[in-house]
């Protein structure tokens, strides 16, 4: 996992749903929501995936961006971007969705799953208004506290724009 | 459509979580409720499949044979029987799940889903005791009505065994 | 409780939504599904009463009557019948219902909760169309499985009908 | 409506689950989410008030107090203080709840709802850890908004506190 203080970001094959694929330095500035998720898992399709949709609508005025990532680490042969691209349509998502890089030979885990050590799916990774990983939640999370985690992050990088000298909201 | 009066049922290119093929043939003598659906047909994955798994819980004592039948007719290159194993196997979906077999070129439409004319998925077919197709049910049916449409065919076929000289249940 | 060969039916000291307290004799050639409940039970709210409106609408067809009954057994000052009125109008509830008789001097059991020996709320009491009492279902009762209760005793009375020399449908 | 920058706070003639009156005076330094709901409410029932036990139990740990206000503006015979209790036993709310005062001869709004203007019920009104309303949510409030806009109260006096010489948190 890298040093929490260092803008790491993620390593992605493809993109679904953009033009141009979207990294932390671009979106300096904003909060950033994503989820990493596997297309079979049945709780991201019935809870996180939904969530992070109604995310986008909740948070959007907030400079808040959400992002997918397939984090592919079982059924291989399974969960391609053939039918990731699939899923995507016949479940309506517009976010846009990276597909983590596959690891090296004999290496189950994608990169930037092992890079941030997750425990599985659906994670979500929480990044501040300066591109910094501020939380990692695992499984279930509730909305009242996802909504709260999220509102946090969106004010933390406000108020420190209001103390510095000359600061403002971006 | 075939002759609703004339047994016809399935045809298949393999089946998972049964070591034979289920025919009617077989089964005559029990109801048979038998859900066409697609592993990324949202519909499907939220409602149909856990409403079959909960009839093969609530009937089984009524002589009521569950069974599923993967009809593909779109995104051909996601749904593919590999990927359906690990559907099956993330969604711990273990009534036995038949492959309908694959139209002829250019035909999008599987076999079982053309002979029955399905308008799609998820579609429950019900079977009555005697191998008849007795209703086709698309779209979203509710508890309540399924659960009635089942029993209508379980006692059904006990009260023709009872008219019967010499008749019985089987 | 009263030989279930009987037809015993409801005390009751006043209706809702019926101009015409409601009998099992005029009921007679109907299924009855009467939902002994409370106004403050919390699963009779959530979960009873909500199947018993869906109840009345999907089997209406079939000859099938839906009647409430408020057994109150407890919290006797907060459930009289000025408020279940209120209950009854917020929750847009339109079946016909009945307040089961108050139990005799210090009897906290209501008289036709004390003869069908009830043990407690929710309860859906299930009555074929010969006015006997068939079924008692006490608590959480899934809707695939309701569905099927309502619909055997449905068949039970047509097919007799159809047995009987010069029978046929009510 | 007060002058959102007084602190006001309600008038009621009796609390339950608590032997001390909570007033704004007494709450200083705390985030106070006061649910006013009506215990015939159908939304207040199946939403607003498990929504208020799970804020309750969510931020406990950021210094929130969550109250109930049962302001009462029709069926007033079915809702008496009497039948409040029961209901909350029913349903186990074990937060404070107190029971606004009825309005003077001839007004059906008790005297907090109509100090604060409130548009019905559920409405959940927050006030700031300085005691000052800083948001009336009539209706429907999905988790993900509400956690937000607590969190931004929990955050925005320690922000005020760190930012006042000789501050910290309370």
């Amino acid at each position: 996992m890298p040093d929490p203080g260092e803008p790491a970001g993620w390593t992605t094959s493809q993109w679904f749903n953009t033009l141009e694929e979207p990294t932390l330095e671009q979106l300096r500035g904003r909060v950033v929501v994503m989820l990493a998720f596997q297309m079979l898992c049945p709780g991201c399709v019935s809870g996180a995936i939904p969530q992070a949709r109604a995310v986008a609508e909740t948070f959007a005025p907030l400079g808040v961006e959400v992002l997918g990532l397939h984090t592919v680490f079982e059924h291989h042969a399974a969960m391609t971007p053939v039918a990731l691209a699939a899923f995507l349509h016949e479940y309506r998502i517009t976010f846009p969705v990276g597909v983590d890089l596959p690891g090296g030979e004999g290496d189950p885990l994608p990169v930037t799953m092992r890079r941030y050590g997750l425990q599985g799916t659906p994670t979500f990774l929480l990044f501040g208004r300066d591109g910094r990983l501020a939380r990692q939640l695992f499984g279930h999370v509730p909305d009242l506290r996802l909504g709260a985690e999220i509102m946090a992050l969106a004010l933390e990088q406000e108020m420190k724009a209001e103390d510095e000298p000359g600061g403002g909201r971006g």
